[in-house]
C-alpha cells in the first residue's frame, strides 16, 4: 500500500461517520427551512463547504447558507439571517466581510451565513455570494477518487503549516486545495507540479482573468476576476514548494502528521543563542479588543515594521516570531547585536544646498569633531541618540508603522536575559531552533 | 586697504623679480632657438604657462614649448624634443600624455615640452598642442588688474587645498582659475558666484559644447569639446564652495595662508578615538615603481575599494586618509567597529530556483541551525568567515578592486593600538581631527 493510501485510511471519515455527518446536516437544513417558512421572503437553504463537496476531514464544520432573493434589502437580510442563527443555534455573531452566526448543532460546529442568490458570481452583492457557486463547481468536477486526493492535499497543507487563508496563516484555503487537485488531477500530480512552481505561477481551470500581483494566481473558475490564492504569502508559498520538493525526494508521513515538538529548556535556549552570539529582545503590547483575524493582520504589520526599524538602526534582525495570548501580543526578535557603537557617521546635506548653513551651525561645536566633506556632502561624527535596542524601541516603536489598533503606550520590552527567563519556551524554540514540521 | 589688496601685496612678484624672470625666460628661449637652428625642421619656440600669461606667483616654473610642424613624424618630434631638453637643461624625462624634459635654468624650474603646430585646437595631435592656444587666449582676455585677480584666486585655491589638477589633489588647474576670473570678472565675483554653485554647474566663456558629466563643466574657450574642470572631484568642488560661502561671511587671510597645524600627540589621538568609541585600522602596501600621478590615482581607487569592502562587511567607515612615503603607501581608516558579531543572516536563493537544492545540501548540518524561509528565500544563520577587520582584509583586500600596480602580497595591516603608536601623527591628526585649512 502506498504512503498516500495509508494516510488516506487515517484521514478519510468512515462510512458510519460520514453517514452521521450527512444526517446531521440534513436535520439542520430541515430545522432551518421550517424556521424560515414563516418568513415573508422566499429564502433558500443550502449546505455548502467541505461537507457538501464531500472533501471534509473528520470533525468538520457545517456551513449552511441562507440564500436571499436579490431584491431583499441588505439590512433585512442581515437581520433575518442573524436572528435565525441566534434562534436556531443559540450561537454568537461573527464578523467576516458581513456578519454571520457561529454555533453548535448535534455536536458539530456550524456557520450559518446569509447571502444573496445572485445569478452570476461575477455580480455578487456580498463577498460570500460566491460560495454556493464554488460548492457547485467542486461537486461537478470531482468524483470519489478526486475528493480523497483533495483530502490528502488538505492534510499535507495542514501538516506543513500552510493550510488556511486566515491572516495568521496566510496560506492555502480549502477551495484552493480543491481547485489545485482538480487542475492537476490528483494529490501527487499537484505536489510534482508545485515542486516546479516559481514566483508568479499562474493557473486557470477555466477562463484566464486579468494579470494580478502576488506570488501565485489561480483564477477562480467561477469568477476569473478573482485570485483564489490572494491570501497566500510569499513565505507560505515558498514553504509549500520546499515541502513538495522534499516530499518527492523522501516521502514520509511526517508531512501529514508532524510529531509535536517538545520545547527546549531555558538552558538549551541560552546556549543556542550564546553559541551564535546573537541577542534577543521581546516587544509586548496589550491585546486590543479587535476581531482575531484583523488583529493577526496587524501583528504581522507590526512585526515587519519593528524589524525594519531594528534593521535601519543596525541591530540587524536574524529572525522573528510572534504569539498572542488572551491579554498580550508578543513579538520576539533575534538580533546580531543589541548595543551599537557610541558614534556614527551622520550624513548631512550637500554643501551647495541652502540647509547646509543650518547643518554647520548646529554641529559647529560637536563634541566628536566638526563637519567634514565626503562625496560633496557635509558629514559629522555624531553621538547616537540610543545605543541599546530597548532605548531605541522606546523612542521609535510608536512611529515605526505598527498596527492601527495596537497601542504603543502599552508597549513593554524585555532584554536578552529577561526574554530567556520570561517568554514561553515554545515560542523561543520556534525562534531559536526553527524546524520544518516535516523535519521534526 | 582691503584684505584682497593686502594679500596681493604679499603674493604679487615685485617689479624687480618680474623683470628677472622675464629676462631668464628670454635667455632660455634664445638658447633653445640657437640649439634648434641646426635642425632640419623649422621648429618654433614659445613661452607658455603662467609666466607667459603674467599670472605667475613667486618662484614660478618656466614652460617652454617646442612647436613642430604638423608633418613631422611623432617619433622624430619626441626624439628631437627630448634630446634638445637633455642637451640644454641636463634635465630628466617626464611622462605626461607624452614625454618631456624637466630641468633647471638659472635657478628656475623648466619644463621643455615638444608639441605640434596645429591650426585648430580641436584638431590636436598630442594633448599638449592645446597649451599655446590657452596661453594666447588668457593673454588676449586679461589686463594687469585681471591677472592680479587670477593670482588671488590661485592662492585662495592653494590655501584651501584645492589648487592643482593632478590626481592627488583632484582640484582646480591654473587655467581653470584663469578662465573663472575672466568669466566672472574678478576674484571676489568668482567667490560670490561659486558660493551659489550647485552640482552640475555649467560655464561657457565662448561656445557651449556637448553635455558632459562631472560636478562642474567649464567649456574650454579654445575647444568646447573639452571640460577644463574635468579633473575636479566632487569633494574638491564642495570644498571650494564651502570655502567661498565661509569667506563671504568672514573673510580672513587664513584662506590664503593657512597656518601650519601641529599634529596631536599619541595620547590626544587615543583620547579622541576613545571618546567616540571608534576603531582604527591601517593598510599599507609597498610603493610600486610607477609615475607619481598615476600612482595617486591608484591610491584613491584603492582607498575607495577598501572602504567599500569595509562597509559591505559592516565595519562602517567613518573617515579615511592616505599618504605615500618613499617606500610605502599608507591608508588609515576610522571605523565604527573592528569586530563583528559571530554569526549573520546568510541570505540564499529563492526556494524555487534550481540552486536551492545545493544550498540546502550545503547547510543541512549547519552548526547554528538549518535553513529557514524568509521572503520566499532560503536563509541560514551562518558563522562569519572573519570577525576581525584584519582577518577580513587579509582575505578580501586582494579582490576589493585595488589599483593595478599595487601588489596585494605586500599588504601589511596594523590594528587599532599599533596604528596609534606607529603611524605618523600628522596623518592621524588629519584623520581624527580634520579641520578646514581656513579654520586652523
Amino acid at each position: 500500500m502506498s504512503l498516500e493510501e495509508k494516510v488516506l485510511q487515517r484521514i478519510r471519515p468512515s462510512e458510519k461517520e460520514t453517514a452521521e455527518i450527512i444526517s446531521t446536516a440534513e436535520r439542520l437544513k430541515e430545522k432551518v427551512r421550517s424556521y424560515l417558512s414563516k418568513n415573508e421572503y422566499d429564502i433558500g437553504v443550502m449546505l455548502v463547504g467541505s461537507v457538501a463537496k464531500g472533501t471534509f476531514l473528520s470533525d468538520p464544520d457545517l456551513d449552511v447558507f441562507l440564500i436571499f432573493p436579490e431584491k431583499v434589502p441588505k439590512q433585512d437580510m442581515e437581520r433575518i439571517g442573524l436572528t435565525a442563527g441566534e434562534d436556531i443555534l443559540q450561537g454568537e455573531r461573527m464578523y467576516a466581510e458581513h456578519p454571520y452566526i457561529r454555533g453548535k448543532f448535534d455536536g458539530l460546529s456550524v456557520d450559518l451565513v446569509p447571502c444573496f442568490a445572485v445569478t452570476d458570481p461575477s455580480k455578487l452583492i456580498s463577498a460570500v455570494d460566491r460560495t454556493p457557486f464554488h460548492t457547485d463547481y467542486v461537486i461537478s468536477r470531482t468524483d470519489g477518487r478526486l475528493r480523497d486526493e483533495i483530502r490528502l492535499l488538505k492534510v499535507f497543507m495542514r501538516g506543513i503549516g500552510a493550510y488556511g487563508a486566515e491572516p495568521n496563516t496566510r496560506g492555502f484555503s480549502g477551495y484552493l486545495c480543491e481547485t489545485l487537485v482538480i487542475f492537476y488531477g490528483g494529490f501527487l500530480n499537484t505536489v510534482k507540479a508545485a515542486s516546479e512552481w516559481r514566483e508568479g505561477v499562474s493557473i486557470a481551470l477555466e477562463k484566464k482573468g486579468p494579470a494580478m500581483l502576488g506570488p501565485m494566481v489561480l483564477y477562480d473558475p467561477v469568477d476569473p476576476k478573482r485570485n483564489v490564492a490572494s491570501a497566500v504569502h510569499i513565505d507560505t508559498f515558498a514553504t509549500f514548494i520546499a515541502a513538495c520538493k522534499s516530499y518527492l525526494v523522501s516521502p514520509n508521513e511526517k508531512f501529514f502528521f508532524p510529531p509535536e515538538r517538545s520545547p527546549l529548556t531555558e538552558n538549551e535556549l541560552r546556549e543556542l543563542s550564546g553559541g551564535r552570539g546573537s541577542r534577543l529582545v521581546t516587544v509586548m503590547f496589550d491585546r486590543p479588543d479587535v476581531n482575531r483575524d484583523n488583529l493577526y493582520s496587524q501583528i504581522w504589520k507590526t512585526r515587519y515594521a519593528i524589524a525594519r526599524k531594528l534593521d535601519s538602526y543596525d541591530f540587524t534582525v536574524l529572525r522573528a516570531v510572534h504569539d498572542m495570548t488572551r491579554t498580550k501580543i508578543i513579538l520576539v526578535f533575534e538580533l546580531e547585536r543589541d548595543v551599537l557603537s557610541k558614534t556614527f557617521k551622520h550624513i548631512g546635506p550637500p554643501v551647495w544646498v541652502r540647509s547646509s548653513a543650518s547643518f554647520l551651525e548646529k554641529w559647529k561645536n560637536n563634541e566628536y569633531g566638526g563637519p567634514f566633506i565626503d562625496e560633496g556632502q557635509w558629514n559629522v561624527v555624531a553621538e547616537r541618540r540610543h545605543r541599546s535596542v530597548t532605548e531605541m524601541l522606546y523612542d521609535e516603536a510608536a512611529v515605526a508603522g505598527i498596527g492601527r489598533d495596537i497601542i504603543p503606550e502599552t508597549m513593554e520590552l524585555l532584554g536578552h536575559d529577561d526574554t530567556l527567563t520570561s517568554v514561553g519556551k515554545d515560542l523561543l524554540t520556534e525562534l531559536l531552533d526553527p524546524k520544518h514540521p516535516w523535519d521534526v
